[in-house]
């Protein structure tokens, strides 16, 4: 028996690299509630690395998917704050998302074309004085707030054919080893890789099956972390669909020394 | 004239050792919110020290007392997420928790025991797929976002009996003399003991009762921080009831290098 | 078409120096909804340095310019927690502050006077056993939340002619040249000075404008982190309309090894 939503009651998520204590994200949520008192907040993390627009992109695709249909995203990483970048509406699937054009959106992307994008141009709906350090507050804040009051997206600006892409490390697969990387690493030390599930369907189901990230080794993918002893370094499926290399009950990131960008390889 | 809550507005609190920042709690925020768009979503604290489920189970029963009545509770600090473990609901007057049946719910149990017990066993509120890692988003967070929405907690699984009870040290009376230890740490650095104010009623109320924490000696057992010069070691009955031992103005924790299980002697 | 807001739902925002994972945030969160289960919460951020009342007058002042009108803002960075302090309700313009009178209000003071102070006097709007150490639980939380029930604040206490002030370094302007300081690091490590855009209409637009931070300096006041290379050095005015000094894509708290306070000099 889930309710109906009324539209300003929608879900705005906020994905930034200001620092989970930072102001800069309470001045967002006040400009968004100025314009629309019951959109719902909520936090994605504001703790991606400043700058970091590839890990601010992994963040977002994988949290994103969870949240209810017409949930509007917010995301602000923004080196290029001010300067020539596009600030975009984009639509994927029912998702909505507004981020600088700066390769953000792009594993959502990735993931599936987008259904629309449309650059904000429209000052209408921007604060009255847009600074040229915050566009996150003066633009996107207030962008979003209207998108959750039910402003048309055309609306926002002018149609725009494609969103900026990166440049990712690809997956190499060949008979007997999947070759990637550690894509990002949580709050517990584990290293998530880009390897999908998907593709370790011919993996043997036993120990025969080896799995190296830089000179670490370990044997079999498991189920859960429960499934090896403390201390132990274990390969798993973990719950984004990835190939995830843990130390049981500890930090693999600090036991081992692995930054986003190993090497990894599975090979039987 | 505190307005009626509407059953869909119910707060639902999350405890977890996932980190202030992690994207694994904006999941379990999105699945809530994907079942229940009018839950009132309330962070307890993601900050407990992975897998650490005493620190848990303190930061539960001390928060949890203080929200409206009806509340639930989710709490994720689950080393042994895919294993033999239940995950139960379980009601203590008037607040609900779901959580890891591993000790987590162990401090409330040992104020008063639990009016309710159920295993979750009824796969029909939890996501279409389980994963094996992250049963706090796929399992927990549904499960609460369903009973927030007025299921009946005897839907959710079989009843149980009893919950999983941990060892905590013993505090010791004797006359004259009281013995127990540092319980927890605030973000201040005070050290706060399970020493509760309620056994120190026949402590002199003057400078002759000693206080000693490992090495470390005051006398008197004051108010409240500022009843001492800046840089003083100080105990005082904290905003918990329980003995607590400050340094005025700075880090008992830093300058003392005092850490969770230290011993604490009363002596008069 | 922003909807109108009914009493209840009124934002209420929360400053502290407790720490982002901080339970003694949730109790207070609790303690609200309690009340007055329709408030809408906000952080603007509970990592003001312990006790650090100047800090959290600075962010206290900053964040709440963007919030709807009629929001409580409930500040606590009290080191005098039952002492002789007062705590108080007090307006600026349109927008409504719960706090010790300990100079936490003095940036919003220093801006423009109160329109009305009230010392919270009345125990009726408190929890009914208020502890020695945490007001901001058992006063000014529950204050907050009567308040945004309606409650008029002429009931919380006994009129109040002045705020405690605090001494601010001072902001020298001759001509050729203007003396200020850092005021406060953002999250990026970016330095906030004292020196408002509105002092600095005299300056020439061209990098013949010399700005010094200790022994650093730099040629030119630019419009946004962009405009330079990265590494390099860059003066702007920030999203607050104060002048900053940045590294362009890195910390210039840590590269420049700079704290609040140092020295801030625009020459020409």
């Amino acid at each position: 028996m889930p309710s109906t939503t009324k539209p300003g009651s929608r879900v705005i998520t906020l994905t930034t690299d200001f620092g989970g204590g930072s102001p800069y994200v309470a001045a967002m949520k006040g400009v968004i509630l100025s314009i629309n008192p019951h959109a719902t907040l909520v936090d994605i993390t504001h703790d991606i690395p400043p700058q970091d627009i590839r890990q601010g992109a992994v963040a977002l695709a994988d949290a994103s998917v969870r949240f209810p249909a017409d949930s509007i995203h917010v995301a602000v990483v923004d080196p290029g704050v001010g300067t020539q970048r596009n600030v975009v509406y984009a639509r994927f699937g029912q998702q909505h998302f507004i981020a600088p054009d700066n390769g953000l959106l792009d594993r959502l992307a990735a993931q599936q074309p987008p259904d629309k994008i449309v650059t904000l141009t429209n000052p209408k709906y921007w604060l009255p004085d847009v600074s040229t350090t915050f566009h996150g507050r003066d633009m996107m804040a207030p962008v979003a707030a209207h998108l959750s009051l039910g402003t048309d997206p055309d609306d926002l600006g002018t149609p725009q054919d494609k969103l900026i892409r990166l440049d990712w490390p690809e997956v190499r697969i060949v008979p007997g080893e999947i070759t990637g990387s550690v894509e990002s690493i949580d709050s517990f030390g584990n290293l998530i890789t880009d390897i999908d599930q998907s593709v370790l369907s011919d993996c043997p189901k036993d120990e025969s099956v080896r799995v190296c990230c830089d000179e670490h080794e370990t044997y079999g993918i498991f189920q859960t972390y429960g499934d090896q002893p403390e201390m132990t370094l274990i390969a798993l499926i973990g719950s984004s669909g990835k190939l995830e290399l843990a130390i049981v009950n500890e930090s693999a990131k600090i036991m081992l020394g692995v930054s986003p960008g190993a090497p990894v390889m599975v090979s039987w």
